[in-house]
């Protein structure tokens, strides 16, 4: 078999830069998740086919990956984070508490077409809180997922939000035997995208008369919000919610069709990029999956996106992309390669980020190599150095050399 | 389908004490690889199923998962990190510096019969360093693998180290045309476990006269380290690590065959748990992967291993473990609820980690809930507290509860 020399289509590599940026992105989001009481999990990338299929729609079982193992079992990757939570619950319901509110950031597969800013293997970022349905863990999760944004420095984040209940209530009598409320929610959902002519079209197309296609929307553009999502929004304000940052969105339907009550949307107004995620209150569906009677409501933050939001945005620092600090060179004999080698040694046990030139080469070429990685500082110690006892620094922008002392140096290279 | 309420076997869930140890493993790790310049990198967990086929040899390509994707490319999960790193190293030559060091913390996958310690998806902890064969190199490495321990507190760990090359040369000569030096190797590798005498028998039924058998047992005995090795164990501890660590070990040989130099493994003597992952030199394996000629040296860190034994030997501090601080208790009516939440944006702010109660219940039940999460303390907004401007603290552990103000009930919670 001849090997292949690329990464599959729709996968990534991160190299070092890209790494650090991520893993910087992450650790403030898992810092707000943390300040807002939620606990970290973690499941397996396989599961038993038979736990993700069949859970999020004719469409999504294609986009499953999904195979044979050796012992003949159908095992599937993570497809998302909800359905292998819901397994949890069900399978450890003595040992978790009353309210678990986790936290979960992995990857997740789907053999989806690869295009920008789409790929088959993301990381999401998910919040729930399981076993109730009170308005007050809508509005923290409300707060928690506008907080991660205002954490990371993005203040245009806008958040649509509906209510599931009250659209089913609007359009429920709309429905007949061939025409489900979801049916008619599918299209309201393009009012968004297409021309209200083109809308009307299609429910008359789905077998509404042309008067009560034209009541569907008129209903939709009379839409007031309900008074429990007032008192959500409400209360995510009282959390420390910015008020104008939620949307009333009447005609936001939200493909998954598990969702009972609040849902929302993350947009980040400034960012080309749109949807950063977005989730809701899904009463049911852990019960549907365990057969475990647990209200739930939860979000997922679509993590690449808000990377890339971050960085079109400049808000990635300079200082998270600094990897290595100094390079310690190697020069002339065993006994003054020790020496540096020592000073690697204490470099390090001072927390500065230290790598060592590994050859006996001309300075000339280390310094190359400094330039060439971008570590800002050289330090040599040479003969001359080696009767003074002094250790020599040279600051690669500059070009400036000065001989120290080792407590000089240290100082130096800690402030700096 | 009949949905599967539990784990495939042979993989894990972690609840948040385990996912919150193990965080607190890794960045001690990641903090040490930091230290010693080495910079992060990730690959995808598909990879084409040609790449890691024929690289591990016969028997570790029956452990790898590979299936044939929607698009009918064969395709397989990551079984380790070298591989796929190689990849990177070609793929991206014009790009990567030159002595390139790089780490890696990524779950692999290998369809190996579970037992106790053995997962079918486990953490590896990676370093490598390309580009050259310097014994510094190599010197480097040992040091930073002897650091991660001390650092992680573990004191009683031993690194066995031997010479492929010198192996290699030791018994060279005893080699027929169907007996191969590895296959010689995987004799002696056995002289752990097993008595000489079933070792000596081995060796001749691969067909070696009793005398070489013999002969090649003696070679064993008195073997002593290479000047190479030594060299590479003085300049390790001239980077830090303490020489005591170092037990040369002639018949360790490690099986994978890429191997070209030194080689090691790390053993916690304390721990039963036993071998904690290791590594060598390997500089043609990136040649024969990818055509690129680089020199090659690294390790791997068995993680699950590395986190059991610290839990073993009482390593994981109690701190770390903690989680959510404060539970806001929701009283009263709608005015009071509001005071409550405004009251949790406030601690949020300070840093500090709170939850609130999401329904308005007796008291009693709000602070079984602290109880059950093992929160430490339970604030109180109820009609006294608010007339009075204050806050009531309850500390669960003595059960004391103490009125206060906003700025005495921060500083209570921030130093505690």
């Amino acid at each position: 078999m001849q090997t292949q020399v690329q990464t599959l289509k729709g996968f990534r590599d991160f190299l070092p830069k890209e790494k650090r940026i991520r893993e910087f992105v992450k650790h403030s989001i898992v810092k707000t998740f943390e300040e807002f009481g939620f606990e970290p999990i973690e499941t397996p990338t396989l599961e038993y086919a038979s736990l993700l299929l069949g859970k999020y729609g004719d469409e999504a079982d294609k986009l499953v990956y999904s195979f044979k193992d050796k012992g003949d079992r159908e095992i599937a990757l993570r497809y998302d984070q909800t359905v292998p939570t819901t397994r949890v619950l069900a399978q450890y319901q003595n040992e978790l508490p009353k309210f678990f509110r986790r936290y979960q950031i992995q990857s997740v597969f789907r053999a989806d077409k690869p295009q920008k800013g789409r790929y088959r293997e993301f990381t999401q970022c998910d919040c729930d809180i399981f076993g109730t349905s009170s308005p007050v863990a809508d509005a923290e999760l409300l707060a928690v997922y506008a907080q991660v944004y205002k954490n990371l420095g993005i203040t245009s984040l806008k958040i649509l939000i509906n209510d599931r209940e009250t659209l089913f209530n609007n359009f429920k009598e709309f429905t007949t035997e061939s025409l489900s409320v979801f049916s008619i929610l599918q299209s309201i959902d393009k009012l968004d995208k297409l021309p209200k002519e083109v809308v009307l079209k299609e429910l008359q197309d789905k077998g509404l008369s042309a008067d009560n296609a034209q009541a569907v929307l008129d209903r939709m553009a009379n839409a007031e919000m309900s008074e429990s999502l007032k008192t959500i929004i409400d209360n995510a304000v009282a959390l420390g919610a910015d008020r104008n940052t939620f949307v009333f969105t009447p005609n936001l339907v939200r493909g998954l069709d598990y969702y009972t009550g609040m849902i929302f949307e993350g947009k980040i107004e400034a960012s080309a990029g749109g949807s950063v995620g977005g989730g809701g209150r899904y009463d049911n569906l852990v019960y549907d999956l365990s057969g475990l009677k647990t209200a739930a409501a939860g979000f997922g933050i679509g993590f690449d996106r808000t990377v890339e939001a971050m960085e079109e945005l400049g808000l990635i620092p300079d200082t998270i992309v600094e990897g290595t600090k100094v390079l310690v060179s190697l020069f002339g004999n065993e006994d003054l390669k020790n020496k540096s080698l020592n000073l690697a040694k204490i470099l390090r046990q001072n927390g500065i980020k230290t790598e060592v030139y590994p050859e006996l080469e001309k300075l000339g070429k280390q310094f190359k190599l400094a330039d060439q990685k971008k570590i800002p500082f050289v330090v040599v110690i040479g003969e001359n150095e080696d009767k003074e006892n002094k250790i020599l620094l040279k600051e690669m922008l500059s070009g400036e050399q000065k001989l120290m002392s080792l407590v000089e140096l240290l100082t130096v290279l800690k402030i700096s």
